[in-house]
Order: C-alpha cells, then structure tokens, then sequence
C-alpha cells in the first residue's frame, strides 16, 4: 500500500515499516498497549472480505514460526492454561477469551487452539459493513471507530458481548491490561475469582516487570491469585 | 433534562417530545428507521450506570402497558414465533434475537419472554465504559459512535457478534429491515432457510405492507417462505 501512500515516508506507524524499524513497534506493544501496531493492522485489512481475511490468516498461522522456540505460534500457548480452561468446561463453565487481539483474528484459530468457540471470543474491532462485491454479498472489514480491547474498556467488551459479569477472570501482568476485568469480576455478587499469572521465568519463557508494577499491586490489594510461571508451572508449553 | 438544554426547544427530535407531537415520532419510526427516536434513549440514558437502566427497565416492563391490547408489552409477543423458538432449542439450535431495539433494554426481558439468554441478544448499542461511580466501579452507559441495527447492519452485527453465518433467519415486513439479515443467511455453505412474517391480520393486529414493497420483492426473488399471519396463524399472541 505503500505506492499510493507517500505521506507514509515521514508518518508513524507507517514509516517504521519502511524503514524496518522494529524497536519502534516493540516499544508501541510494551509501553502504549500496542495502539500504534492496531492501526497497521487495521489499516491494511480495511476494505478486504472477511473470507480473504481469514483465508490470509489461516496461511499465516500454518506457515509462520515463532522466532525464539521456532514453533508455529498455534504451539506457543501454556499448557496449564489449556488444562484450566478444558477443567472449567468440564464443570460447566463457559469459557471465554477477552484478549486486545483482533476479534476476526483470533476468532480463525481460538476454536482448534483453545477450543474457545467463535461466539466466545472478545477481541478488538470495528464494526464491518455487509455488501456485493464483485455481484456477491460479503462481510468486508473496515477501520471505522476501531474498538481497543484493553484496560478499562475489557470490562465494556465483556458486557456488550456477555451481558453478565464474569464469576472467574485469568489475566497477565504484561502492561495493566488485565486490571480491568479482574476488577469487573470482583463486582459479581456471586463468589468469583480472579488468577493473575506472572511472566518471571527467564529461562522457559520470559521475565519481565511492569514499570509500575501496577498488576501485583492491583493483585495485593484485591487479594487476587498470583501464579508464577517459574515457581508453579511445571510445563510451560505443549512442546518439550 | 429539558431544563438544562433550552435549545432543545428547537431541535428535533427534542422538540417533539416537549410539544407532545406524538406524529413525529410514528413517522420517524415508520419511515425513517427510527433514528430520530433512538438519539431520544441514547441522549437520557448515556452517563446511567447500567445497574439503573436495568431497574428502570424492569420497572417500565411491569408497569406500562400496550394502549391496543391493554397487556403488558411482555404479553405481546408471537405464540408461534415463541412456538418457534422453543421448536429450534429442542433441535439443538442456538436461537438469537437481532433487532433494531437496544442490546441493554432487550436484555432485560429476553430470556424471561423469549428464552433467550443475554449473550444472544443483538442490539442497537454503542460501547459502555466502566468507571468509578461513588466509590465502586460500575458499567455506565454511553451514546458515542452508536450502531444503529437495522437493515446492512444486522449482518455487520451477526458478524461481530456470533462470527458465523446463521443457517435460518426470520424475519418481518416493517421497513426492509429484515432484507440484509435474510440475505445474510443465503450466504451459508449450508442449507438454509429464511422466513418473512407478512403483517396482514387487520383484526387480530395490524395490517400494512410497506411503500416500496421491498421485503416481500426480496422474498420473491430470493424464494423465501412468507408467512401471513392472517391466513397462517391460528393463534397471534399467547392471551385471548
């Protein structure tokens, strides 16, 4: 897209595509919730049919590796969390994944991942128009009034596609990004629960801090379940 | 909310709710999709928590009754379409609702009137915030970027909200309202079915057809099942 876009050269996020600069969007997703990268990804799925989306998508998650374990990124999902979501469905739970991914995206893999039905997924979006192309009507996607699924708005995501208050909420420390709705499950009148799971373990994973430290501090206060991947996991992924 | 908006004294659609002009409105939802009318909730209800409206709502649902049937509005509702429903659930089935009504309001009664439980109640609705109100934290309704549900958009929202195709759809003649969502479901790989309920029945309801005659043309073509309620319906609401 980049021909029929030269203003790009000297505009954000568009120019550190150009230039390769990755640092920049590395910087984007850790300390400014990835805004910056939502606007690429939105930017160039606009005006594509939901089919073609999700067609490019399917060819994206059978044929790209993850650059550290180089294993399809379908692979790199804890397994603990596996386990808990399959133990919840076993007791009647529904389960549900509210995540600051797109909605579409995630929708193309959460059912084989997760097992996460496409109903179920709550991501980031923005309402797509339904119209003939080329003599046939589609979904097409568009950009309009996108939807960041993060932070306080998790919680306005859960209601608007739920309608009920979650009774149990799992979230990681990574950016704040979870407080919201482990705080929106403690308003449930029902006995709820809330797991914070914290990246500490440099060597399967990764270990890192907020700068904040806003999480466990959130965690703390509201006396939620802190999980430490390190010292509580016994298996990280599916993979040895 | 009058008092601290004097300039609603000109401006539609505030003026016709002050004026009483009850006209303005029917045709607003006769003609105009009801656009006008839903500026009216969104305008008194955007800054509510969502806990109130609920009440409010409840409370509008036992107290206000229909002026032709003098029922409950609960009351007037389609035995067939209830029959319907109920047949669907029986044959594993999901059932949804996709109207042009508010996703919140609706949600208020659809399980108890329709047996249909929140999560598939799709709306008109713009994105709530969740936010500290006195102390605690709180859904509060909003009114920016509202989606109106109607026509085109009624597949957007299937789409956003379920992320598959439905394999049958009914629908009602009113305004061409229906057309995109019907059509919607003839985009299903599967076999599917759609259905038009024609309001004909002048005695036992209403009787009208609408200027263009679009639905029923679009039926005709499309080749979907007509229902006149008229000469089909034994039965039109569940009292006598």
């Amino acid at each position: 897209m980049v021909n029929s876009h030269p203003e790009w050269k000297d505009k954000q996020p568009y120019k550190s595509i150009i230039e390769g600069d990755k640092n920049y969007l590395i910087n984007d997703y850790i300390n400014n919730h990835g805004k910056e990268l939502m606007k690429l990804v939105v930017t160039t799925h606009s005006g594509m049919t939901l089919d073609k989306f999700n067609t490019d998508v399917q060819e994206f998650m059978s044929s790209s590796m993850h650059p550290k374990y180089n294993k399809k990124y379908s692979e790199t999902v804890y397994q603990p969390m596996l386990e808990l979501l399959e133990y919840l469905r076993d007791n009647e739970f529904t389960t549900y994944i509210c995540s600051g991914g797109g909605n579409d995206f995630m929708r193309v893999f959460a059912e084989d991942v997760y097992g996460i039905v496409p109903e179920n997924v709550i991501g980031s979006f923005a309402m797509n128009s339904f119209e003939q192309v080329d003599g046939s009507w589609n979904i097409v996607k568009q950009s309009d009034n996108l939807f960041m699924n993060d932070g306080v708005t998790k919680p306005a995501a859960i209601a608007h596609r739920i309608g009920r208050i979650p009774i149990f909420v799992a979230g990681n420390v990574r950016s704040g990004g979870d407080i919201g709705q482990l705080t929106y499950s403690m308003t449930n009148e029902l006995p709820n629960f809330q797991l914070l799971i914290n990246h500490d373990d440099e060597v399967r994973e990764f270990s890192y801090s907020e700068k904040d430290n806003a999480s466990i501090n959130a965690a703390n206060e509201g006396k939620w379940n802190v999980v430490s991947m390190k010292n509580d996991w016994l298996t990280i992924f599916p993979f040895k």
